[in-house]
């Protein structure tokens, strides 16, 4: 017998009333129930966002939501600012390259949030700048940026839209997209929705949605003119993946019971109950700006990260992430966002601690 | 208690041993269990597509494969010729202009299979076409297309890639890619292959992979380039849809096990057995070369289409397809593959009978 308790960011736990769901016999998507379920899901999901706007579900991971925001909005030349915090901000910038954008990057040191005031001085310099590309929680450094202040700082200084990576964050950690004048929100299924992964998501402004009839890179699969069309009827415009739309239904039943604000509340006590028992045990953290959501810790000074990641995995049955890139075999990631309980955390720490003990003999 | 038998061209009915395998705890698809199963799942589906080379897993619904074969393979102005018996033939011409490619047309009228010869005199009419895209089984009108002639024609005639969309034929009509010299096939989870929709499949030859690293057109998340590099570690580039793939693990067990002959056989004995009920009951047949896997019944004299589904769904529990674009109205569809009995396909045509009876009163 083998069980694990997954910490790792996405994908994440799934409840057993989400498993029960998707267990039920299929249903066609261009039928009545289909609809139903549609519109039910897509309501939950504004909540989720903290938006009044229509979420889109395409097929596909996270990255598709991301291709979608920029095939759908802009054209060969335009110019874009990235905000560029590890893996998954550098990722905005190899999509935008990869579609002819005009690139410019804000490289922030691995482990740091940016500051609003880089931000700043990046879109005085370049008046020709139409869109800020930002992860809010980049999960690669366990660093979550200051989404609220940067967007409002942005709107005193530009017409740029404000296009925000949530696909770990959401549901995770306090996003308010109407509130905070954000522009567009990617997030996916596999992460705080805790629903498996091939689903993932996106919600645009008005302001934004001005910009769909004018882009003019090829598309068609992420084409959300045609989604647009076929929400209008509460359908999609391909087959969609329905199961884990019917499974998403019900794990966005437990965050609209739980509520987002308790969520949040949950997360940040999680978190920092992680970091906190992580410092006792002398080990240090890599974040300067740690999110309430993932935490990043320095390997161990002499200890192999990935034979720690090993042990606690086959001896213990503890499932972390390690790093990324450059940060492999150099920190190792625990994320805490999902269906986990404070039970299961503790277990994790002192797990976490006796592998560490054994590991420095 | 409502029960539903699903005669629709996909989704198909989800066996039980599906189903259990998609309740299973979900695991990390950059771990060795993922890896595992990425191995056994592309052996199964080099066996179905009947192939040696490699088949790629996309996370998207067929026509994201679609997209994947266009967009990897060509480049703008680059000359194609499509075949376009009806709707989903059609989607070759609208992705390929939506990329910028010079499409020649060969439209066959609805409810026909595409002449061999009108391919050979399309491709010496213009030695530019570098690729002939063709749907097997074309499930909005009911028809199966002579693979196997064409592309022998084509090898005889001409350079071009042979594309094939066997989304809805896959496991269920007899394609053998390797045998018959196809470059490319796409294909998805929900048809043949008994899984819940949100997975697609690209195979290429050797030839088609040629291909690959001269295409100027843009693209990101359906970068083959990338899922190539991946593949050779067993990882996607991009997070998969695990559970799906678990889901698909299970359902390609069925298919090898009955074997891919016992499965074409079958088709071929439900779809005469359906065609030749429905024309005893005094209904005509849309299609002239009908598939082995749907059938196109015209509307009869009188009856209103959307009513007979309805009663039929309803009070029978029994759910066909409508016509599609200008067949609305005109035509439904049942379909006969995947997890279907013999004991169910008599089961629809008894009721079938009774709900035309009602209706002609």
């Amino acid at each position: 017998m083998k069980q694990y308790l997954l910490f790792s960011p996405g994908p994440t736990p799934i409840p057993p009333s989400v498993i029960a769901a998707m267990s039920q016999p299929i249903i066609h998507h261009r039928h009545g129930e289909f609809k139903e379920l549609l519109k039910r899901v897509i309501t939950k999901l504004q909540y989720t966002f903290q938006t009044s706007e229509d979420v889109f579900i395409i097929a596909g991971s996270g990255t598709a939501a991301m291709e979608t925001a920029i095939c759908n909005l802009f054209s060969v030349g335009d110019h874009v600012l990235v905000v560029n915090c590890g893996n998954f901000g550098k990722r905005w910038t190899d999509i935008s390259n990869a579609f002819g954008l005009n690139v410019n990057e804000i490289e922030v040191e691995w482990g740091n949030a940016v500051e609003p005031e880089q931000i700043k001085s990046a879109l005085l310099g370049n008046k020709k700048i139409k869109a800020v590309f930002i992860t809010h929680c980049e999960s690669s450094t366990g660093v979550t940026n200051d989404i609220k202040t940067i967007s409002s700082i942005l709107k005193l200084n530009s017409d740029a839209l404000v296009i925000v990576d949530a696909i770990s964050s959401l549901a995770g950690e306090e996003l308010r997209m109407n509130e905070w004048g954000i522009d567009v929100v990617v997030s996916a299924s596999q992460k705080g929705l805790m629903t498996p992964p091939g689903l993932s998501f996106i919600s645009l402004s008005q302001r934004a949605r001005g910009h769909l009839y004018k882009s003019d890179l090829p598309k068609y699969y992420l084409d959300l003119k045609k989604s647009v069309t076929a929400s209008k009827n509460f359908l999609t415009p391909w087959t969609p993946a329905t199961t884990l739309i019917v499974g998403l239904d019900a794990a966005l039943d437990i965050v609209v019971r739980e509520k987002l604000e308790t969520i949040w509340e949950r997360n940040k006590t999680y978190s920092s109950f992680i970091r906190d028992s992580c410092i006792q045990m002398g080990l240090q953290m890599f974040s300067k700006n740690p999110s309430n959501i993932i935490t990043a810790v320095n390997a161990p000074e002499g200890i192999n990260v990935s034979l720690l990641l090993k042990i606690l995995k086959e001896d213990f049955g503890i499932v972390f992430a390690g790093g990324q890139g450059k940060l492999q075999n150099k920190i190792f990631r625990i994320s805490n966002i999902g269906f986990i309980s404070q039970n299961e955390i503790e277990i994790m720490v002192k797990d976490l601690r006796e592998v560490c003990q054994k590991c420095a003999k």
